[in-house]
């Protein structure tokens, strides 16, 4: 359900592993494309799909007899396109979602959304992420994912509706760090970027990802999370695709405060706003509920919404007190 | 102990801490600089050292009195040396590893060496690793290190000895775990060398730092290592400087075998063998006798001393059973 660029390229790993797949699509010439050219020109030009893969406009003949339902909407989007769907989800299919993302306003996990609009049970909800840029994944480079979900047996039915000899996926059965992973990340990337723009290098960066991923693992903890899960594909994994493209927001995002610019005057030239941006705020509202010390979060949030100067916000993280290595998980 | 890049670097570290500090290096006119032009262009040309750092071509001068006795010579020449200085070395100071290697022949890490030539108790033996290229460091880029020792006193201890607003320094207790990751990540960034010559990009590097990563775990339970090390400074923040810079022989020998050179025309262009070529075999035996399935590790030694071609590799790897994210630990 959603036919963006990593909609398509997740259908056509799944007909590549051998499933039946229908694409539903909201915009009618994607959903042509798809149907008579064979591919998403809009979104992966150099992407061809299996002539198997169909596409339509209608959710109802999408959905219909499905036994796994993908989502792939913005993340949010979805509470209402699920709302829209409901009637014609069938009962018995795996929800799985691609999303990442914190829901604004509830601070809900995309997992938590669909189960409180589907009533699901959790046995049939799951969700796929990892280091997974669509375009180097349309070009059938080697990749890995997770699939999550609470029931391991529903995990490897996931795991085997999307294996192939360039998509290598694994199972883990905590579904919040699997989440929770995907959506921290942009506020790491974010700061990563500020320290390319100082002029900073690998130890830096390399110092952030991980402090950024220690502190992401404490709220983890607090939420119920394996704090392992974020050592993997869902965690560091991601992390570090997002922090070595040159290409993402979050990072330019970061990157351009680094030298100098203030916030204001980074939105005016990207005219988006980064995701990291939006996140910053909500993961700082989650930590500070729980309790938890997210030190390079904090600094991201003091700088973007409260004026905070970058090379102030350094010299905070740094001048710290000393601490062992891992604390409060 | 040592006047290299890191050697030295680390010396101006400790004097910025509030140390006393004497180097001890094996050339005399690399002393000279350090006492007469406060420099050490060889391996530092653009670093000043403070006028109180001084250095010295006898050891026994530089041991005289230390509390803390920094070792920072080759990983292979550390049992040698230790011998020689054995005399010398005051009776309580504390003993602190900067070394990054696996002895060739016994397999030991450098902290085993330490303690079979001089004797010393665990308690006074410590290793500091972590995300350290010395170039960053010596322009007092932000930076984070790891000092590890069993006793939690003694790793405060050598945190405060080094912890100044460039480099902070965090503490871990678990030593096995803070040199298996040093060791380990050669060989894991020689296999990302390769990927990057075969044309790939961030999703299939994300993927094999992570998993690379996940078998280093894996073997690292199996010595009585704290699997959360690996998700630290020590594992993943060195394994991501390592595979980040372009300038890492080990990335570098890998690109050239992955866009299709064998390893015998790799070493004779770069006359020089990369850490992970001889790592590989050494981690290798250690997992053999351990019984830990190091996939990656196992197809880097293949391609480097077995000739197995590097396209089949990657199948090799992409298409083992599905499995879930963590196992054997």
């Amino acid at each position: 359900m959603g036919a963006g660029s990593f909609g398509t390229v997740f259908a056509r790993i799944m007909a590549d592993a051998g499933c039946d797949v229908t694409v539903w699509g909201r915009r009618a010439p994607v959903v042509e494309a798809i149907n008579e050219r064979h591919a998403n020109p809009d979104y992966l030009p150099d992407m061809e799909l299996p002539a198997t893969v169909r596409a339509t406009t209608d959710p109802a003949e999408a959905l219909a007899g499905a036994g796994l339902v993908v989502l792939a909407v913005p993340a949010q989007t979805l509470r209402a396109n699920l709302a829209d769907w409901r009637g014609a989800l069938p009962g018995d299919a795996v929800l799985v979602s691609l999303m990442k993302g914190i829901e604004r306003g509830t601070g809900m996990r995309m997992s938590q959304v669909i189960a409180e609009v589907t009533g699901a049970d959790a046995r049939r909800i799951a969700v796929v992420t990892g280091p997974n840029l669509a375009a180097e994944i349309a070009a059938r480079q080697p990749c890995a994912a997770v699939a999550g979900c609470t029931d391991e047996d529903t995990a490897r039915r996931v795991q085997a509706a999307c294996m192939t000899p360039y998509y290598r996926v694994y199972t883990n059965t905590d579904v919040i760090g699997c989440e929770l992973g995907g959506a921290v990340k942009n506020v790491i990337a974010l700061c990563v970027g500020a320290t390319v723009g100082l002029g900073f290098g690998d130890n830096t960066r390399a110092m952030l990802m991980t402090r950024g991923l220690a502190e992401t693992a404490r709220l983890g903890a607090a939420l119920g999370a394996d704090e392992h899960t974020f050592a993997g594909l869902a965690g560091m994994g991601d992390l570090i695709a997002s922090c070595s493209s040159p290409l993402s927001r979050n990072r330019t995002f970061g990157e351009n405060l680094g030298k100098g610019m203030s916030v204001d005057e980074v939105v005016a030239i990207t005219k988006q706003t980064a995701e990291g941006v939006k996140s910053s705020e909500a993961v700082l509202e989650l930590a500070r509920k729980h309790d938890v010390e997210m030190p390079i979060t904090e600094v991201v949030a003091s700088v973007i919404h409260h004026g905070m100067d970058i090379k102030d916000a350094v010299v905070a993280l740094m001048t710290r007190s000393p601490k062992p290595e891992r604390y409060g998980v």
